[in-house]
């Protein structure tokens, strides 16, 4: 009897130790402390090792996200280039003039170029309407009236010329926090790149680019080089909370 | 010795029984298909239950995901207001005289404010670096080196009068790009709003916000109402993978 009371006491004890892990995947409380777990462990590496790659399955899971990105009047004025090839990472490490990022170009396991489109058309939204109509989002009626009200946004803050480039470059930053914050779920490391030279990406990768959109800044992803990545070991630094956070 | 082994068969069995679960919190295929399904479920929302608030944890942990998002130079060129109170939701509400989102202004359970500084200085990145040194992050020698060389970008990217806000307002893209994704881990509502009225925004809050900081848009979060937000059921709509996509 009193061996089975010590079985029981062993055994859900062993439960005991068990059902809160489990309980605390789900309820918010726990996801709000993986989400603080997940952006502290976050950081801008380094160093790169080469011979560590993105597995496909991840790289896919990226770049859904990616697509999947909020944007304004779901504009999604973007195109991003995946760098995955030797060959590829050379013709970006060409376009290195001005600053130096060549361990990233070369270590990095990819590349990604952020692009956005400089004069966001009607014809451009247009295109984005189609694919709400496809997804059984939008009829008719709906079609028309986004293209007038919803566009109209985009006609606003647009130049004379219809440039409103800065109003899609700011969308595509909507694109590298929502794919930094899957990054850091992902456990895999990054290194967004703003010093980069938009003139000679713009040649280098004209025919990828196409003519009207932009690149100015990249994000290299990879897992970092033990030993050399000097970042990954140093705390984090923000400002406090009553610095940036004002409650009315 | 009999009854030894059953035990040890019973608590393996439990522990058999409990480890893959927990297991399954922590492989990346798993993550990777959480990450996608909390991007697809995120959406817009149209309309707000004024009863439904977010709980003090849950709004703790939102703020925490503003004031660690990552920005360029680790500059963290902005400041969020937290608008929750009736009477701060009038004022915000009393900013709207081109465009209304009176409804959301009322029902939300909070807006936040986004403002980026219009001028980011050498005095503003000094507290950064203060900051650093305080987290053990950086020593002297490294202070006046991140002081030289990464103020030094925040520097080519300003006008003559020092005015680089068209950069600190993209910083603040990546707080929002992040702090959306971390909406949906939560299952909160949001709805970013661009259509914010800046100059009026400017004096109604211009205590809060100080001289140089502009807000040029807000993000309402929440719980949807009931029968009422028409975009919670809508699907979603996204360009396809080969027109966003390319691999290189």
């Amino acid at each position: 009897m009193k061996k089975g009371i010590l079985i029981l006491a062993v055994v859900s004890g062993i439960l005991g130790a068990c059902t809160p892990k489990e309980k605390g995947e789900t309820p918010k409380v726990s996801v709000g402390n993986q989400i603080i777990e997940d952006l502290n462990s976050r950081y801008t590496s380094k160093a790169y090792d080469k011979t560590k790659r993105v597995s496909p399955e991840d790289l896919a899971t990226i770049e859904e996200v990616l697509r999947l990105s909020p944007s304004s009047i779901n504009s999604q004025p973007w195109k991003f280039i995946v760098i995955r090839s030797d060959e590829a990472k050379q013709r970006f490490t060409n376009t290195f003039k001005k600053y130096k990022f060549n361990t990233h170009t070369k270590n990095a396991s990819e590349i990604i170029l952020f692009a956005n489109k400089v004069h966001f058309s009607k014809e451009d939204y247009k295109k984005r309407l189609d694919a709400s109509v496809a997804a059984g989002r939008l009829n008719q009626k709906g079609y028309d009236k986004q293209l007038e009200a919803a566009f109209g946004f985009a006609k606003m803050v647009a130049d004379e010329n219809g440039n409103n480039g800065h109003w899609t470059k700011a969308q595509s930053y909507i694109a590298l926090g929502n794919v930094l914050h899957a990054l850091a779920r992902l456990n895999i490391e990054s290194t967004p790149m703003e010093g980069v030279d938009t003139d000679e990406i713009q040649k280098e990768f004209a025919k990828e680019l196409g003519d009207d959109y932009e690149c100015t800044f990249a994000l290299a992803i990879g897992y970092h080089k033990d030993g050399k990545d000097y970042n990954r070991k140093l705390p984090k630094a923000r400002m406090a909370k009553e610095d940036v956070i004002i409650e009315l």
